[in-house]
């Protein structure tokens, strides 16, 4: 606790002095600094300064804190603890702080958050604690959470925003300003407005700037663009976020199936949904699961074991092959030593196919008017890539054990390898998408398989047809 | 030609058919509509049509079309064309339309894009070019332009906007307002004004939605927040983007060496850069570099030679640690059956590991605090998952050659190599990280040589000693 007094009083400003490091983590001297004010329960330090902090900020300060100093900082931020910061830390402290507190509390704070940060809380609860919450939100709230709360997960209904302004068509500009000044409860930030007809249906949609723009006089109906971008709220989120990214959107309405409005998409929940998914493809292609960094070792065991087993299988399968020509190989040891460079090189070029056509899929850059162009495209490159490294290694090979015949076996095998690489490389995920797998998730399992066992049998079938040695 | 005259006439709303098919491509019998036109030389119809095109649509009709079609179909359209739709397709095909046409037309149609739309189309091409169809623009256009082609790729000032509105702190709201009104030399659209001082020193910026909400007689510096997020010039896009994402921003000022106010960065751009940083991490991880689809065969097959050599060296590494082995081979062929199954299990592992710790880094999750505790938590879970994979193989191996000592001593070398993935797997990306390399980008390579030498050298290390084979 002597720290605490060597540090000079806390200025007013002090909330303006940024908590981040070089290295984009938040400061260990910050960290001491808050830890010490909540060992020495300093509730003015803490509320007139953690209390201030960007809800973004205040979840790094949680997540690099002690758990038991989260519940202790919550405790004495009181009213001053910006629940919203909740949805910025990792799931697992977000559990093991909303578990720590009683329903009630929650209630209280979910009512003070925009919709779409109260249903990312509120998701991840058990039924019973979610039931007991929304029985204590007042009517109007606790329909909106439950309507966006009944939509299946990632999709639109479930990202939305169900505080919006929407003004009928016949209004004038001046009327629509005028409503939003006197009226207190608009959304938090917006960047467009509805049109809607007395049945609630979306009619069309102004961007602000567009308002600001247009004289007091103007009408509504006018000056609105019968928007071509509502979104179902059944629409899948990555399929939403390409619309906005397709169209620039910074807000797009959301429409239940009778074409009513029933809430906002932001950019702001398009951004996470961009990353997640990004996210989701670079695991997937590296063989992880839906795991977090807060995650327990058993359950990060768990989750990436499905992954092992499958290859387990594939390696037991590439080396039955191998045990196809135990006897060449008993005959020619070198055959032993030389044959994972052919599974190597094989299994490392498809794995640049397969991201390429992973991303290209993924993006839609793909489809039916270039895959053949691609195919033969990723053919031609195996093909002068295989020639080149197979001059290379069957040169080295050769020389190695001197044995010039054995070159060029490992360069022919090379060659066959580096083309079954290609072709793997692109028709594996191709079929998988086809077939409405997502080929980030199993292509490369696949396409390394294919690789192996084309290596391993091309090297040592023609080695053993080659110098008779079955 | 017969095609057309068996569809039916256009009709006026035909611009709002879904010119995509189910798959998110561009429907073939509306590119067949196109096309027809295109070769009947119908201005009519394209104008009408393609001609009201949203510019991301009309780029992909572009890439869609053949190479001959893209020309005809830009020279029929003349003015119609939207020129902004050359920032929605492959740099490939860009380069091909832009070469294509005398820089006085390029010099017009740079006229009415956004400014940051005009850079991205002018930072591809030749200095010359480039001088030739800036000397042609008015001089304050030329200079914007100039200033953002002048700051680094990559960086806020090449992705910014010039175009921008902003006001002296003391106006009112209402003065703002008209000054919006009337002012018809705004940027297309803008969801932010900026504050500025007689010499443009940037002192905050103000949402619409709060111009909205505020009376026409408040002042601006009342209702304006100090911006904490003003971006410098010079700043590398993907640090600009985290901003952007951790603190939900629309826009942002961007600002000179000296706080004056050059720019704004938009979430449209920012949006991109998401996703580029993305597909970088993603491409960089599968070990391809640069490239993109319409890249020619030459050029694809060199971008992926780099990666192959090192995988080369890396390769006849392993081989040379079974080579140190080929007498214990020879005695046993077995081991030369088995041997890539502990090189593949590990690599497999460690490739798991070494996504999460690269994804960690770049999304800035893993830092100073829970370095430790994820490092403990890979080591435990390579533990487990080493303990039971070496389990379930040492049985199938001791029973496949009935050789109950061979399967154990597979099973010390998978718990052995299952270890040294969990590391390498984080140890890695985190060493290189910590250099200032680029861990997506060379991880992979590193953490494979390791378990393939760890997992040939203590399986084969192991039954050379146990069976004394030597």
């Amino acid at each position: 606790m002597d720290e605490t007094e060597t540090l000079p009083p806390p200025a007013d400003d002090e909330r303006d002095v940024d908590i981040y490091g070089e290295d984009g983590a938040v400061r260990s001297s910050y960290l001491a600094r808050v830890g010490a004010a909540i060992a020495d329960r300093d509730v003015l330090f803490l509320r007139s300064h953690v209390g201030k902090l960007h809800q973004s900020e205040l979840g790094h300060v949680l997540e690099a804190l002690q758990s038991e100093q989260r519940a202790a900082l919550i405790e004495l931020l009181g009213d001053e603890f910006d629940f919203a910061a909740l949805t910025e830390v990792d799931e697992a402290v977000r559990l093991e702080i909303v578990d720590a507190m009683p329903n009630q509390q929650i209630a209280e704070a979910v009512q003070d958050l925009d919709s779409d940060d109260a249903v990312y809380i509120l998701e991840d609860l058990d039924q019973e604690d979610r039931d007991e919450i929304l029985a204590q939100l007042p009517f109007t709230e606790r329909v909106r959470l439950r309507r966006s709360l009944g939509y299946p997960e990632e999709t639109a209904g479930r990202r939305m925003q169900t505080e919006f302004v929407a003004v009928p068509p016949f209004w004038t500009v001046g009327q629509t300003i005028d409503y939003m000044r006197n009226n207190a409860d608009l959304p938090e930030s917006f960047s467009q407005i509805f049109v809607i007809d007395p049945m609630f249906r979306l009619l069309g949609a102004i961007d602000l700037d567009r308002i600001l723009r247009a004289g007091r006089d103007s009408k509504i109906d006018e000056i609105m663009h019968e928007t071509r971008h509502a979104i179902p709220a059944t629409m899948d989120q990555e399929e939403a976020a390409q619309i906005f990214e397709q169209y620039d959107l910074l807000s797009a309405a959301v429409v239940d199936e009778n074409e009513r409005l029933v809430g906002v998409l932001t950019i702001e929940n398009i951004v996470d949904v961009i990353q997640e998914e990004a996210e989701e493809d670079i695991m997937r292609l590296g063989g992880v699961g839906d795991e977090e960094l807060s995650d327990s070792v058993l359950s990060t065991s768990r989750s990436r074991t499905p992954w092992l087993v499958v290859n387990l299988f594939t390696a037991f399968l590439s080396a039955s092959i191998i045990g196809l020509f135990d006897g060449t190989i008993q005959q020619m040891v070198a055959l032993a030593v030389l044959m994972p460079i052919v599974a190597s090189m094989g299994g490392n070029a498809a794995t640049q196919t397969m991201t390429v056509t992973v991303r290209a899929l993924a993006t839609r850059d793909m489809d039916i008017y270039n895959a053949g162009r691609i195919i033969r495209r990723e053919a031609s490159v195996g093909l002068i890539n295989g020639m080149v490294f197979a001059v290379l290694i069957g040169m080295v090979a050769g020389f190695w054990f001197q044995n010039a015949e054995l070159g060029g076996i490992i360069a022919s095998a090379m060659i066959i390898n580096m083309m079954a690489a290609a072709l793997g490389g692109i028709l594996i995920p191709l079929l998988l998408d086809k077939f409405g797998a997502d080929p980030a998730i199993s292509s490369a399992v696949f396409v390394t398989t294919v690789t192996d066992v084309v290596g391993f049998f091309s090297f040592l079938g023609l080695a053993t047809w080659w110098f008779r040695l079955a």
